[in-house]
């Protein structure tokens, strides 16, 4: 085996469930009917907008649970990430389920990451099943990333809007049987790359470059090529960073075809609803990913995509200290049966 | 394989180097002699606190490269983690490396979080060399989660001090060599406890349950017992949590002998440095084990140990919600050839 960071999961890692819980907005959009569960208000019965958060996150566990058939107890392994300080979205929400937990940290990233390590994890038999959680919430980041909700500031046109939603996947192994499944057959951690972005209004072009190295490592280990992948979904640049995406892939001489796409460009309706550059957030990614291309395997509508969940690595700490914004992208290579 | 959570990694991932870098005050500790790199001024040639400890952990990192004489483009994978918010500290520092780059948070566990997955991944084959990063700073640590330091605020004496220190600690496979290593023979990802500790001046207590809690099951599955083992060090539990450790253990039936330490009591000199309950931060264990530990490993002063990286998953914000303090503890079984 060479080591130029692809990783091949020969054991067949698959997609045994998920779970999707999201907000009001998410339910307005376009791809409400492929969610589990929602809150009309947000809150999901919580009184803070973090606890609310970790709720939710809590609620698509346990909805991923209930339709994998399985109990917390079965799962080996967690992996688990949000956006909040210390990340304690997930850790509040998950702290009563009692599974072996596994903290990750790679912003918006975090779906792809710890499905990944999820995957590999069962490919290597560390875990029967082994499950990734994340989660963002648009009141919650506001509040920690922006301005108090209260405020009611005005955003900037390259601005994305923190998707409240919450979703968990859970991985087995395949070898025992075979069946309708989603496979995890390839990863590729990501690099940090830095473009000099200080814009944090405009974290989709702090993304692009990294989503765009990693696709160019990927692709010249393989030899496989764009237009050989039913689709490619990126998460979460927005309509700001794919624009850069594409113009960059012209002068990286990549040639990307209409297969090209990105969660926070499906999550809401552009046009009708205000949101700016598009979706963002751990959860954007999520709840795209653990409902509606879920649901596009199933209707076989793909077979054969890659999935780069993209994150920035700043703080407001550090873009206070003029910083900038440094991005990541890890792919996942997703395969039905 | 059952699956308890124990995981063996029969491929005898070994360690290949480490590197450690610290501030003023670890220098007057008695572990000094051990420490690769130190900043009389706690600042590495920075001007903010957060960058010093970005500059601490790239230090570290590059420390342990040249150690064990390889370079940045020879390591596949690099687990990374700190205590800032959105755990910026390793994320800015390990900018410029250009490697593969996973982000993990686990409070103060990270460096047992780091090294476990590295462990997991070379013994799998998924990487020839991986790597774990940590850091923790007292002054970013102390703007970010208690005061800014002019204020010059009195301290508990069950709080701890947080360590300025980074850590980088380099794993590969000892397959196709036999020689003087340490081994990472098995791991126990920890879960979450709650023991609804509120006082965020005692992160030992909060720590001491999920200690515990993992020890226990560990002994449980492999039928060891404490006395098995040359040293049983948790990091970082200080002299608080230390002291309900061996309490707790009492009720549960645990025996602990002479046997049991704690990094966060040996970094500093406890009678001479005010220092409280002793060390903290995700440096504290990652200095100690990166540095001393290796020595007395060396020196055949141990040879079968377990380490406990503990953390406590809390945020300033979770606090001021007045919700609990929740505690994690990561096991990983070194023993010397």
């Amino acid at each position: 085996m060479e080591y130029k960071g692809l990783i091949r999961l020969v054991n067949r890692p698959c997609i045994k469930s998920t779970g999707s819980a999201v907000g009001k907005k998410e339910m307005e959009g376009p791809l409400a009917e492929f969610f589990d569960v929602s809150s009309d208000d947000d809150k999901f019965g919580q009184k803070t907008w973090e606890q609310s958060e970790s709720e939710m996150a809590r609620i698509a566990f346990e909805t991923a649970l209930l339709k994998g058939k399985c109990s917390k107890g079965d799962i080996d392994l967690l992996f688990a990430g949000d956006l909040l300080n210390q990340c304690t979205a997930q850790s509040f929400g998950l702290l009563d389920e009692n599974v072996p937990y596994i903290g990750i940290y790679g912003a918006c990233s975090n779906l792809a990451e710890g499905l990944m390590l999820s995957a590999m994890c069962v490919n290597a038999g560390y875990a029967k099943l082994a499950a990734v959680s994340t989660s963002s919430h648009f009141c919650s980041a506001e509040r920690q990333f922006r301005f108090p909700i209260e405020y009611g500031s005005q955003r900037t046109p390259t601005a994305q809007h923190t998707v409240t939603g919450a979703a968990s996947i859970i991985v087995e192994s395949s070898l025992h049987h075979e069946n309708d499944y989603v496979y995890i057959n390839e990863v590729l951690p990501g690099r940090i790359v830095d473009m000099g972005i200080t814009d944090s209004n405009n974290m989709g072009a702090a993304m692009a470059n990294a989503a765009l190295d990693t696709l160019k490592r990927y692709f010249m280990q393989t030899n496989l090529k764009p237009d050989d992948f039913d689709l490619i979904l990126t998460g979460d640049l927005g309509a700001e960073g794919m624009a850069i995406v594409k113009d960059l892939a012209i002068q990286k001489k990549m040639v990307f075809g209409e297969n090209l796409s990105d969660c926070g460009l499906m999550v809401y309706d552009l046009k009708k609803q205000d949101m700016h550059a598009g979706g963002s957030g751990c959860g954007c990614s999520g709840v795209v990913v653990a409902s509606h291309l879920m649901e596009q395997f199933r209707q076989k509508k793909c077979k054969d995509i890659l999935f780069l969940g993209t994150g920035a690595l700043m703080s407001p700490g550090s873009v206070m200290q003029k910083l900038s914004i440094p991005g990541i992208a890890h792919l996942v290579r997703l395969t039905h049966s």
